[in-house]
């Protein structure tokens, strides 16, 4: 590393700490950093420490936002009958983009891993359950990702739920749309099957 | 873009306009910061700011550095008679990992290209002749890329030093270590040819 000057040094490790980032892709960004307008730098350096500054957990979902409560909980046109619980922010945006959705979000924050140490007090079921209690709600739908922990969660909030009466559902599993028979795994298949409706 | 809080919109436009990120990668990175420890997030932000404002260009080689000289040109053991010209600070890094050579470098930064408006005037030319003017080198390698414009700039660079009586070479083009004769190009097949010697 003492080919550099410290000062690129420094850059190149830090920016290398990012997922997706190796040390060869750092260098070249600090390079491009280097020889941006100085103005453009600021405003990239500003970026960064101002979304950290400014973004906090929604105190109602837990979704990432900069207001309190987020643009999605206090808009009135959502149905606050129904809430979709996600594991993170990214999955909130996923759905936004269908336009289909008009109900409310939990993030968890995570899925319940034991691998991981994440049991169900590191992840937003509290909340989710409080939200419950205070009757509006009438259907939860569990979207969590179809990974063994996603499963998992789903399974361990319906459960929670249940004695609470409301009604709680899962996203369906099956072929993604454009997705080629051939190249989905036997699971995948199974529940595809598993939960064919009548045309 | 609605779809985000303004100050994660603004961090991944930000993002996106590196080098080889996209929207999608600026997203994941644009959340990984906000998942990241706060004085993680300032050492990143801080790194930027730091290496535009303390790096700047070696008054002698024109190389990037945060001392001038820089601490090549300042480095008592190098052998001051020879200079390698180079394209930009990333070549003087990969010719430092060779650990092979023990001249001074200078950084032309960039290389004359009329379709990008780049003429001799643009890049550091002149630099390179005043130090061979002052007299104590003996050599010069041009070590610019062999790709269309690095050539013609190292014909250019050649043109200009003949008069000055310096010693002016180009650095050998041929078969890289490793690489399979069946994929190169015929140019490069017939430079491996044309410079081949006696073993």
């Amino acid at each position: 590393m003492d080919y550099y000057a410290l000062p690129i040094a420094n850059l190149i490790e830090q920016l290398s700490k990012l997922p997706g980032i190796g040390r060869k892709t750092a260098q070249r960004l600090a390079f491009y950093i280097l020889e941006m307008d100085t103005i453009e730098v600021e405003k990239l350096a500003n970026a960064i420490t101002n979304a950290k500054k400014k973004i906090h957990y929604c105190s109602i979902c837990c979704n990432l936002t900069d207001t309190d409560p987020c643009h999605i909980c206090k808009d009135d046109r959502r149905d606050k009958s129904i809430i979709c619980v996600v594991e993170g922010a990214k999955d909130v945006i996923a759905m936004e983009k269908t336009r289909e959705y008009k109900g409310l979000y939990h993030v968890l924050q995570g899925t319940i891993s034991p691998m991981d140490n994440r049991g169900p007090n590191e992840i937003k079921v509290k909340e989710l359950l409080n939200r419950v209690y205070e009757g509006e709600v009438e259907e939860v739908i569990l979207a969590t990702n179809p990974t063994v922990e996603g499963e998992a969660t789903a399974l361990y909030i319906a459960k929670l739920l249940k004695p609470l009466g409301v009604k709680t559902t899962r996203i369906a599993h099956g072929i993604p749309v454009g997705g080629d028979l051939e190249y989905f795994d036997e699971v995948t298949l199974s529940k595809a099957m598993e939960n064919r409706r009548e045309l």
